[in-house]
């Protein structure tokens, strides 16, 4: 129930609408019997300055940013964390009596949401599908994870190209290459890799019959194929590669776990989720995106 | 439970801390099922104009203001409904579309809550003590009713002429006197009206032994004495009336239909609260005030 005491978090993008945040988070807000309430915002670019102050103005405990704001916000915080910094990016400010501090959570969802399959890590070659902001987060998580290689392709190759610089200059990661996205010996980059990441929309509903793939002959049980995509809950590439005996995971772990990290800054609190309560809330959230499987 | 598509509204006030509007506009939220949260903003004097840029940049359904903000929020609204002009104060604002309209619910508050009790008001001689923010807005109140005559007394006799003037000149009431506070014949006036109505704080938790009567020998039971405060719920004014036949009322009543109003024009609907309803609400915010009676 909100009082006068509640402090009031906000999810800001443009479009909004299908935001599944005030969901997730105030279900955690519940079970963490936390004084807080989470709405969602439809703030236009244009608006981003105004909405700051607000934020401001209301004493408000923070925001989570989507997009297409990620960037754009950073214009109008006053302090950014390193992560920050270094990918250029933001999804969590944070509002300490009129400072706003912008985090970046995403990279840090994505850790989280390995589990036991974060040994699969340390030294691995990884290929990358997709250069875009969420490739960007994962890039950042990579370098944490003490990776040997990172293969990037995208369409867009210059795209590959920037993310290759930055995650070579910026996140350190020693060994880091770009492929064209339809090269000949795709297989044989696969079958050097332990892990495959899909960062692209590729195989997103309601397109979920496409996948960045169109050969898994060289797909087998030793792969880790990660999937960003929540929607559908299996992919066809997660399909595909599970046929090949490949351990396959979606995007809801991540959505998840970036957001309880956000809501850990805000409060200042080192809330944990256990299993049965994140298997509680997936499942609410499956059921709101209507996934029944 | 908040969603995606849940309209915000707010109270803004400095202090708010004290505020009863999140717990009662949120029953009546719950109660109407409205796709809407109501939150409490802590608002500083100089933080007016951001938050009502605020308000635009996050699409909210709207304000409510309170002390000491009713006035200087003005200076920021884009229209102003015709009460407010008369009364210079707006306690709701109506975001649509960036478009900000004052408006004042308090007077109607006051007129709704007087249930069959409004018949006493026609061509009644009132005596009203207090003529600050809420006596200004029972006065105009007053001359809706169509009373015949106000006699207004307060501890600042200059306040007193000056909401003389406002009832005379704007409100049309035509026949509006002042009295001295401790004039040797109040008791005259008592007796020559049939309703009095403490607008004043004199009475209010936590000096609920204090009344602006000492003499109560001109009270009878021909008499309406209706007191703005509502904590405690029998103010020491009322009581002493009541012995003496009076008929009572507290403001409690006025809180919860001044606010209801404020959600009727937030939500274009004419949301009504029947008796039971309103009981309910009554006994959970005496709760919440920690009235037992």
């Amino acid at each position: 129930m909100i009082k006068t005491s509640t402090t009031l978090l906000a999810v800001i993008g443009d479009p909004i609408v299908h935001s599944l945040s005030p969901l997730m988070q105030n279900w955690m807000i519940n079970y963490f019997k936390i004084n807080a309430a989470y709405v969602a915002f439809h703030v236009k670019s244009n608006q981003l300055e105004q909405c700051v102050n607000g934020v401001k103005a209301f004493n408000m405990g923070g925001l989570n940013v989507t997009a297409p704001h990620k960037e754009q916000i950073l214009n109008f915080v006053d302090q950014k964390s390193r992560e920050v910094e270094l990918l250029h990016a933001a999804n969590t400010l944070k509002n300490e009596n009129g400072t706003i501090t912008a985090f970046v959570t995403d990279p840090f969802g994505f850790i989280e949401s390995l589990g036991k399959n974060q040994s699969r890590f340390a030294g691995a070659n990884v290929l990358m599908f997709g250069a875009g902001g969420a490739a960007k987060s994962v890039a950042y998580a990579l370098s944490q994870l003490g990776i040997d290689k990172l293969i990037i392709t995208d369409i867009f190759e210059e795209k590959a190209v920037q993310l290759k610089e930055l995650a070579k200059n910026a996140f350190k990661i020693s060994r880091v290459e770009t492929i064209k996205i339809k090269t000949n010996n795709l297989n044989d980059y696969i079958t050097d890799s332990q892990i495959l990441i899909n960062a692209t929309a590729v195989g997103m509903h309601p397109n979920a019959a496409k996948s960045v793939l169109d050969d898994y002959s060289a797909i087998s049980k030793q792969h880790y194929i990660y999937d960003l995509i929540y929607n559908p809950g299996h992919t066809a590439l997660m399909l595909n590669a599970q046929k090949k005996g490949a351990t396959v995971q979606n995007g809801l772990d991540m959505l998840l776990f970036q957001g309880l990290q956000s809501l850990r800054i805000w409060m200042n609190e080192d809330y944990e989720l256990k299993i049965p309560a994140l298997n509680e809330l997936k499942s609410i959230m499956k059921k709101e995106l209507g996934i029944y499987e």
